[in-house]
């Protein structure tokens, strides 16, 4: 028996396949979609079919640009200091470093994290293009913004091995205490990290 | 500064509508998407599009139905006892109902619970219609299956006096402690509600 109309079944089976939608909450986001005018998923509908036509990736830093663009505009502007590369693994990354307001050298866009595990080894990475840019754009300082997890602190490594004896600074964010956080509560390693990590008051 | 192509910033605010979904959660799922290749978003985006054209209700029981059919599979099916009507806020409440497999009568869907803070009145829902239904199918029990909450208590008190003395038996699910429980977990209104309705154990 047909409890929903097919046109439903199919938009909740598609809605399930986002990350972390289970079938309950897909049903929740395609009722609330059909009660509200047609106007809110047309929206939707076209913003989904327009996403990968319109979508392309900085030819030097892998940020996402929009479709014709060479270049982001994260690169080509004139405030922006190409000596200093900060290395991030996805696109997303550059949003929360950018929401710092702290940072004003350019980026460099991975493509993901070393992971043998899934697959992922350093040939699939922008690590090559990277390199190629230490010379072109003649960086002084690189910046290893990757997680603080196995795979990114081995995609680190690889990469500090990769630089070689070019003559530019390498280094990564600092690991510690995150601000709010009581040292109670803190895991083992994070406060190993932030001993090791200690800096003198002046 | 354009962090993100408009393309990628259209869907991060589209899916940014859906119920209980913040920016954070609308980036992951659109950065998901762009990561997948192009047949997910396009099965969803055809999905959204076919929304609103493909769905109808149902003119006796107003659960959803495909366009172009008049009746719910589930009001003409020879199975099921029309003369036992539950009487349900929502569509998909019927497939709450449904997955209980304890339930051959048919539905009646209000499309919504009277609620004058939210300007819905019960000349708003469809309780004429439940009433006309009453005469036509020689309506035996009328099961009201509202939540049991302020505003589902209230429309079930409204319908049952609409019914007036029309010669149907007019029932509404049980309140009492949900299966798994602790007593000592229940709160006030449950546990009165559970006392109010204790049964003899024959």
């Amino acid at each position: 028996m047909q409890v929903l109309p097919p046109a439903l079944e199919k938009l909740i089976d598609a809605l399930g396949n986002l990350p972390g939608v289970g079938p309950r909450t897909a049903e929740r986001y395609a009722y609330y979609l059909l009660k509200s005018d047609g106007h809110k998923s047309a929206e939707l509908s076209d913003a989904l079919s327009q996403l990968h036509k319109n979508i392309s990736y900085c030819k030097k830093t892998f940020a996402l640009v929009e479709e014709g663009m060479e270049l982001s505009d994260l690169y080509t502007d004139p405030a922006r200091n190409k000596q200093i590369v900060a290395v991030v693994a996805e696109p997303f990354d550059i949003i929360a470093l950018e929401k710092t307001h702290n940072f004003s050298g350019t980026y460099h866009v991975l493509g993901g994290l070393i992971s043998p595990i899934d697959g992922i080894g350093p040939e699939q990475l922008h690590i090559e293009e990277l390199v190629a840019r230490i010379d072109e754009d003649k960086v002084e300082e690189i910046i290893l913004a990757t997680n603080a997890s196995v795979e990114g602190e081995s995609t680190a490594l690889y990469i500090r091995k990769q630089i070689g004896d070019r003559n530019v600074k390498v280094s990564r964010l600092a690991r510690g205490l995150p601000i709010g956080l009581d040292l109670e509560y803190a895991d083992q390693i994070t406060l190993s990290r932030a001993l090791e990590g200690r800096q003198l008051l002046s």
